[in-house]
């Protein structure tokens, strides 16, 4: 064929983090067939999904397999009973949104690579280390792309410090992927008046929060100024397991506008154009899990995860290893030994405690000479992980 | 705030048409409390899923419950089992497709809306009358469209004739939204030489395919070089009654290249980045409805739409009104009487025969003159909806 494509595809990193992963520890075990390898690199939740989040979807299938009560297509931007239970969900947090602003999705990774859609050619910035897609989404459209660089001395987070004054869209992700670090309100609160002395943008992904202890804000919006400088995009899948269910949303406010147009109305004709909506079903287990019994119910699972979270944060620090996150988070980034990079302590820990990491460096160049470990693991292994690594850090 | 949006938004039509019938409906209604409205103006499937399909969604979501068989992440491009079953429900009308051309998606609307993100800025061709959302995601991306005009003179069937041989994207639906009108193998061969002479894609738009009747292609596949030109666009929503459920898929068979890329392989690193993958329940929902027992269920709610669809199209016919459709589609596209134009018409029958239709022109210029009607009512309804249009027509 003749026509054009978009060339900007070409200029995407080709991004083998875990295809190399995979074929490390594959070689490893076919040489080790003996030996009993632990997954701490796992990214995904692997406890079931309650009760009453299943029963709801099985209401809703049967409410689809009769006339009396079938329903065909969804509103494309939720339900309105979905809705209520995300504006009652934070509510609980005391924090005040509208269904108005509210938009359900299939996932935050679908809202966080689509919004590019609605904007034009800003610069952007993105956090390094980082969750890719953000870059990819970005690059796919030829957008500029600036780092804003996670280091020790910032503890993994950036600040707008020394940021020039133009308007620009900042993605920002607390608690963080990869590093698990997480703004305090007053940080949270600088980038806010950054942001809006800028008139820029925040895209605020936000999957992580039901992970947070402590004094911490729950979004965006807790913050002074924030439903004027900022949009807030989030999931059921780790808050609630939802990882293979598929349901998040993005919250909008109306306040928000840019060029005399509301960011809430472009994301509305976007989704309305592009989008179908939820699948039926989904939003009801999404209303069940938002529920307040739902909530506790998915809580249990987070706090088993949070538990081997500690686990590890405990040893590392126990060892004087520098590391953030284990405590708001399912991640813990740590520091390699200063004689190893990122791919080096990866082979190192593969080869002598037999479990698999994540690669620092695959989230960008300044994870290099650090690991993410995660906790979505057993119990069980996780113990055993750290009996491991024990005798050899 | 001073961030860049999306200038284009500004130039897509503003679309009343479906509130603008809602509130003619609404105040005829006010006025005429007693009456009795029929609508055959839905286009919506309004028939339950059936046993088979909604007990495969809850035995999913028992799986789900169980740490056993519970499921993360799915696979971005669909899982195989999901595949497998649209490869087979191909393979039994004698079309070869391989699972690696297949992208199973949460509906046909998203992938014919997103699928601008692999193209740079080509020419686009699309129908009219059409579906709104080739027009709006072309719109979005500042594309230039050009129309192919559909009228009685070629049965809103355009052709290629007198285009000339600049490489174009091409949309094509058949059987067609909104005029129910559908290409013969001759007219489709027509048109895959001329994209493959001219170097141009199709994007054929399938979602209609399951109320074909007689010796009609059920894919542009069975087109010889129809592998070499054509994407296709297909779902569940209508064949299966998966508006409220959503799954589609989109097939782009690995042969299909431009600029020395496949457009598979676009596809797929699109997809991998700004989606993730269809719900777990939902994709056993689809191996269900596309397996032979469940095309077989599914087939029996498209021949009550069908024969709706034939009651209507009887009468036009002894009326000598000229429509199209009817036959393989769920939609009639009706010719009004000369002195009335689309809105004109919709008025004298909501009025007089107390229906509600759908005027032509909102689906685009060539569309004055015409209404669209459905076959999604019920048996009864549309009985006696024809029982009202005799003793006005």
């Amino acid at each position: 064929m003749k026509i054009k494509i978009n060339q900007n595809f070409s200029k995407l990193n080709k991004n083998y983090l875990f295809s190399e992963i995979n074929m490390r520890v594959k070689k490893f075990q076919a040489e080790n067939p003996d030996v009993k390898i632990i997954r701490l690199g796992i990214g995904d939740v692997t406890l079931p999904i309650p009760e009453l989040v299943t029963s709801a979807i099985k209401k809703a299938a049967d409410e689809m397999g009769d006339i009396k009560t079938f329903r065909g297509y969804p509103p494309e931007y939720g339900y309105e009973f979905t809705k209520d239970s995300v504006r009652l969900y934070y509510e609980r947090k005391n924090i005040k949104v509208n269904n108005d602003d509210i938009f359900i999705s299939d996932g935050a990774k679908s809202d966080l690579g689509n919004i590019v859609d609605i904007f034009d050619n800003n610069e952007i910035y993105i956090t390094n280390p980082v969750y890719p897609v953000y870059i990819d989404s970005n690059t796919m459209s030829g957008r500029n792309i600036h780092f804003l660089n996670g280091s020790r001395e910032n503890d993994f987070k950036p600040m707008p410090t020394g940021l020039d004054m133009e308007p620009k869209i900042i993605y920002l992700c607390s608690p963080n992927n990869p590093t698990g670090s997480l703004y305090s309100y007053d940080e949270l609160k600088n980038w806010v008046n950054y942001a809006k002395d800028s008139g820029s943008l925040i895209i605020y992904d936000n999957a992580y929060e039901a992970f947070i202890s402590g004094n911490y804000p729950h979004s965006i919006f807790e913050i002074e100024g924030g439903r004027e400088c900022a949009i807030e995009v989030s999931s059921l899948s780790k808050m609630a397991g939802f990882t293979g269910l598929r349901c998040g949303y993005t919250i909008i406010p109306r306040e928000l506008s840019a060029a005399g147009v509301l960011i809430n109305d472009l994301w509305r004709r976007r989704q309305a154009t592009k989008f179908n909506g939820v699948s039926y079903p989904i939003q009801r287990a999404a209303e069940a899990a938002l529920s307040i019994e739902g909530e506790k119910e998915c809580q249990k699972a987070i706090q088993y995860y949070k538990k081997n979270a500690k686990l590890l944060a405990d040893f590392f620090k126990s060892k004087d290893i520098y590391y953030t996150g284990g405590e708001s988070s399912p991640y813990l980034w740590i520091k390699c030994p200063k004689k190893y990079n990122s791919w080096e302590f990866f082979d190192y820990i593969l080869k002598n405690a037999y479990i698999v990491t994540t690669p620092g460096v695959g989230f960008g160049t300044m994870g290099e000479g650090y690991l993410r470990l995660t906790a979505f693991n057993t119990y069980e292994n996780t113990l055993e992980a750290i009996e491991r690594l024990k005798k050899i850090i």
